[in-house]
């Protein structure tokens, strides 16, 4: 069902349910199907029944309809490295952080999908997905460092970590018939052990 | 001797020698002092001593000047990759390849210093350089790949190199005293493989 379909079912009531929702799925929408370079924000705001000055209540320009989750997913794999057990091994903990992540995205396989398509053919975009990862393995370390992790063992835990969540990734957005992207995390995280102590 | 000095002494030949390595020092030399942004390629062309002409023989455009050594670097981790022998483990000959990258940085100390400089204070060129080490650890994972490496293990092997380079190279660069890079590179190797270890 298109989202004109819904709006039309919908009506545009002065209260907007789930106004960030739909703006994103018109967003996502418009970039498959026109490109990124060629959506404007007016059209995005149109097809989601909603105004422009509302779009920009809930995204500071067209890009960060693609990236505004990154804060969120930062949140997450801070939260769950600081809240591990004192006990756990670094690397286990980014693990942990990892996989929580890679939960997320499964749950939102079918946008993953059009966010990914969207951004491979874009090489700003692409730019900008890498700057998010490294700010990722960054906060991730800082976590770490936080529990009393020295370096350079909080950077390298951290940025395997980001190694692996986009080895998984690439992997998991590819599949057909995708695998359970925690479970493949933790199997890259094992191939991770294997290939790293072979000498 | 400021480079102003040296362009007096040596007169304006026609036959421009090392016009490519004079580019290159001015360039740096402006972005230190006036900001990258703020910097013209005439500025840069005037102040090595040559005409614009020059400059763009060498250069697609002032951005290059700071990346035009990517390619070299990437066909140096490439060709040790390909020319490791047969018996070495993936990871090992990703090692010998980083090892390779950091000795050619440290031939070049003063200039990479100068490089990181002007690099971490532009958005714009930390996007461009974690581009180029993206692209780096996916050269050296289909470099694998064609010695019969398999994945996950070609990637991950690829992204654990590129995470340890950049880590190391961090490190070095922020050193007064600093260590043998090539050293510094094998131990993080061995590090990572004692964190990647833990249960």
């Amino acid at each position: 069902m298109s989202l004109a379909v819904i709006n039309y079912h919908q009506g545009m009531s002065r209260w907007e349910p789930n106004a960030r929702g739909r703006l994103l799925q018109a967003a996502l929408e418009l970039y498959v199907e026109r490109g990124f370079e060629q959506t404007t924000v007016a059209e995005i705001a149109k097809l989601a029944g909603l105004t422009e000055r509302t779009f920009f209540r809930y995204f500071a320009d067209k890009r960060e309809v693609l990236f505004w989750g990154a804060a969120a997913l930062q949140e997450l794999l801070v939260s769950t490295v600081a809240g591990a057990p004192d006990s756990e091994a670094p690397i286990t903990v980014i693990g942990t952080a990892i996989e929580a992540a890679g939960a997320v995205f499964q749950e939102g396989r079918e946008g993953a999908l059009l966010r990914q398509s969207v951004i491979a053919a874009n090489a700003e975009l692409q730019e900008r997905e890498l700057i998010k990862l490294a700010s990722l393995a960054s906060a991730m370390a800082d976590a770490l460092r936080k529990r009393g992790v020295s370096d350079p063992g909080a950077s390298l835990s951290a940025e395997a970590g980001i190694a692996v969540l986009k080895i998984a990734f690439e992997r998991w957005i590819n599949e057909t018939s995708p695998q359970d992207l925690p479970q493949l995390i933790r199997e890259l995280f094992a191939e991770l052990k294997v290939v790293t102590g072979a000498t």
